[in-house]
């Protein structure tokens, strides 16, 4: 009887063994983060911040593309603005980063202390959100009408004192955008909220091939203080869900606590309308569950800081000349094409070391097709090409094609797009596979979800939309259970039968999961 | 007799009557910045933002190109960090935001307070700078000679307690770049000092048109800890210097404080010699100070956010249809054309206002070409152009040419590429002005900085570059006339005679003024 030839994979710990142990593997494999040394906080290396400036690059087009204009806001909040809003809003979360002092002395033992004569008379917050701060200057922007609607967003690093943190997923300072815009009325406001919450669909779906579920999140998951909250949701491979960004449509109440107010047409003072969105580097996490393999990650070309990496076989003698002029040919003819809408990242790796070290360090970085030439191609006019997303032949040997250099510089654009759409297939193709309908009452749910299922993934349950002390008791049921409604989604799906929970007609559609 | 008509500036204070407050004028009318409520930190607006965008474009594109890659490092370094250093470094600054606690509590009268049971057992530090932090990542990822030159940059906010602060030139939280290399030795680490230094000064000279004098800092006012601390050294309107730019050999001294260590090609262990490099949002202030006039500020096209606004003199009539279609028309025609070597950035600004009202908001943020456009230019086929940096005609009216629409779509990159030279042409024939040579003793540079002189510039001097005690007292003696040496410029210009403060044969010469 033949075997089936085992494949060596590039990482020590696969996702089915342990996907915790492998995400972090997949992070310090590809040289994406690493601990700082400071509670909470991580280290962003190149490859990891790379794939962020990608992000941030085609988010921000779109921004801008929508009329809205970056600006910046201070990184500390004085202590009295959050009072100020906690008395509106509940459940405000207080894990936050406090400045008290602004000067250091020496202790007298060799070390540094604060300066007990420098304290300051109010604390400061490192900003875990802008909104108090972004509120008190739309207030001073707007006055009138003309003035509406008023459009800001900020890049910036913000602070949350978290006690349990995950690389990229939870982390006490992380980077994002937060859109704060400001609106005459509700419809525009709504407008707005939904724009950017399309935005990120695209951006999740279009640039890092991630498909999600738009919806709008129950009332006990929304943004303390908003009417509507609104998520985009990931799957990732362990069939928990991923919140990979959300949009807020705040109403009023904002409004009234920093006094945004505006002269109507008619002359009438009125309170704005407002909203708030944002994205974080969690996506990166996102990108990592639902791409990676037990190779590393693989990235989309299209938030790739690299798309595609030749290397050179390099031999330390006489030939390496014409080698790598040969090497420099290729990645010329490749950087002046655009695949994907914008000119080719490709790199020519000349440094020093064993040829197969380096092709494993991008196969584990993800890199979408990698190029690997030796003196005899150079002499014959080939290339050796592997693509990351079919990394393994079946007899467990790397998938490495001899292709003629034209043929290849003739399909790289062809190449790299259909990367792209094939890591979204994959991903969407598993995902559907464990979006599980069917479930009609709560013991099937409870099954469902039993602790000897690995990967259960996510159930599509229809229901009656309950509120208050009612959504309370359904939210409490599947605590129990380790579980939370991620959305209600927005794809005007059929909804069907009686709710699981109250019994009563059910009216909208949600999904119930495990959740990062 | 006839008078000169008398021309009706923008803004309500000259240079000439204040020039601080002129300063802050300009920023306020350029909607640029604005004080945030939160001491110390400004609210960067739109236009300013745009404008660091610009400079973070044109910068980061060169920082690429020189194979330095972006990575992103903690907001918080503790304590003890800062104590190992404090060792290693005299004259550390100790003016810092000191975060002590992780959590807010009520306080019971409806305010939160510091959680006494949340004080954090190390106090943590806002960052003023990023050296300890980076330090210790690179003892992680630098093993062998393989591993060199390290090359990293970050772009992030820093924090030092100000307690003066001026808008752009000095506050609290700021924004920059801080570089940070590691090297096999001297030389390496040098040429990349200087490499960052001559990016630094193409960034002033041809992106910002800041003409810079380059050189070394004397002794005294070096980067704590380094070996030698370069420059570049803008003058602004009123004489007084701005350094733009720093860029640090720091020697062994860092890598042995982070132990940065690495394996040589002989297999021993060695110190790697490091440098840092950072430019800030102060460069916005010095661009102010240099291009800015009594009717606002003056943007270079190249760090322009918006290099023509075109203002449809719209009726609210039948005609606005038009009109409108005939500056789009117009509008798309420039965004298909390239100057300095990006599409132009063309804004057709159609909000509801006065013409005039709009039309004097865009002088004053600096935008260097305006077009206006009324419904008879549009019936004949005319534009109505005026630039930024000729904007007054002798009799005191604006500066308005009338041009058929082809001419001016003809001769518009052109235009932009003269905007942005001539700017550089006036503010270096305004330094080289205020550049004084020929002062041979101290009696007479106390003269030449005499307090009845309003706008006495530089003084270039050649001295016999003491240092130790003899440095300190030409410094204490150059303190009680306000002055400072800001550096020695490596322009290879020529030296001659006695040092006017030792009497002892010149090396080198030296530019001393006043400074922000």
């Amino acid at each position: 009887m033949s075997q089936k030839p085992a494949i060596r994979h590039a990482l020590s710990i696969t996702r089915e063994a342990d996907f915790a142990a492998w995400y972090q593997d997949v992070i310090s494999e590809a040289e994406m983060a690493e601990e700082s040394g400071v509670r909470g906080c991580m280290v962003i290396r190149p490859w990891g911040y790379g794939i962020w400036e990608r992000i941030q690059k085609l988010m921000d087009a779109r921004i801008k593309a929508a009329g809205v204009d970056n600006c910046y806001f201070p990184l500390f909040i004085p202590l009295s603005y959050f009072a100020e809003e906690a008395e509106h809003v509940e459940g405000f979360a207080k894990e936050m980063a406090v400045v008290t002092h602004h000067r250091l002395i020496q202790d007298g033992k060799g070390g540094l202390v604060p300066d007990p004569d420098a304290k300051l008379e109010e604390p400061l917050i490192v900003r875990p959100t802008s909104e108090t701060v972004i509120g008190k200057a739309m207030a001073r922007w707007i006055q009138s009408w003309r003035d509406l609607p008023l459009l800001t967003n900020q890049w910036a690093n913000v602070v949350r004192w978290e006690m349990r943190t995950r690389m990229f997923l939870r982390t006490s300072e992380f980077l994002w955008q937060e859109g704060h815009t400001a609106h005459a009325d509700r419809d525009d406001a709504m407008a707005e909220t939904l724009r950017a919450l399309e935005m990120y669909r695209q951006v999740a779906e279009d640039d890092l091939a991630i498909p999600v579920m738009v919806g709008e999140k129950p009332e006990n998951e929304r943004f303390p203080g908003a009417v509507a909250t609104y998520s985009i949701e990931a799957m990732m491979q362990d069939g928990k869900a991923l919140q990979a960004g959300t949009s807020h449509y705040l109403g009023t109440g904002f409004a009234e606590a920093a006094g945004i107010r505006y002269q109507d047409k008619e002359g009438q003072q009125a309170l704005c309308h407002t909203t708030s969105w944002g994205v974080s580097t969690r996506m990166i996490g996102g990108l990592i569950m639902v791409h990676g393999d037990d190779d590393g990650l693989r990235v989309p070309p299209r938030v790739a800081p690299q798309q595609i990496v030749i290397l050179p076989m390099l031999r330390d003698d006489d030939g390496d000349e014409t080698l790598l002029s040969y090497c420099e040919e290729i990645r010329k003819a490749l950087a002046e094409q655009s695949a994907l809408g914008e000119p080719i990242r490709v790199l020519l790796d000349k440094r020093a070391g064993k040829a197969t070290q380096k092709r494993w360090s991008w196969v584990k970085k993800g890199v979408p097709v990698i190029l690997e030439i030796g003196g005899r191609d150079a002499a014959g006019g080939q290339v050796s090409v592997v693509r990351r997303d079919r990394l393994w032949k079946p007899d467990g040997k790397v998938n490495f094609i001899a292709q003629s250099k034209d043929e290849f510089l003739g399909q790289a654009v062809a190449e790299l797009e259909d990367v792209q759409r094939s890591l979204h297939a994959q991903a969407t193709e598993r995902r559907d596979a464990q979006i599980h309908r069917g479930v009609t009452d709560l013991a099937g749910l409870e099954a469902f979800f039993a602790e000897d299922k690995r990967y259960p993934g996510w159930v599509e349950l229809s229901w009656s939309r309950p509120t208050g002390t009612a959504l309370e008791g359904v939210v409490q049921k599947l605590k129990a259970l380790k579980l939370t409604i991620r959305n209600t989604p927005m794809d005007g799906g059929p909804v069907s039968g009686t709710c699981l929970f109250t019994g009563e007609l059910a009216v909208e559609r949600i999904y119930v999961a495990r959740a990062y």
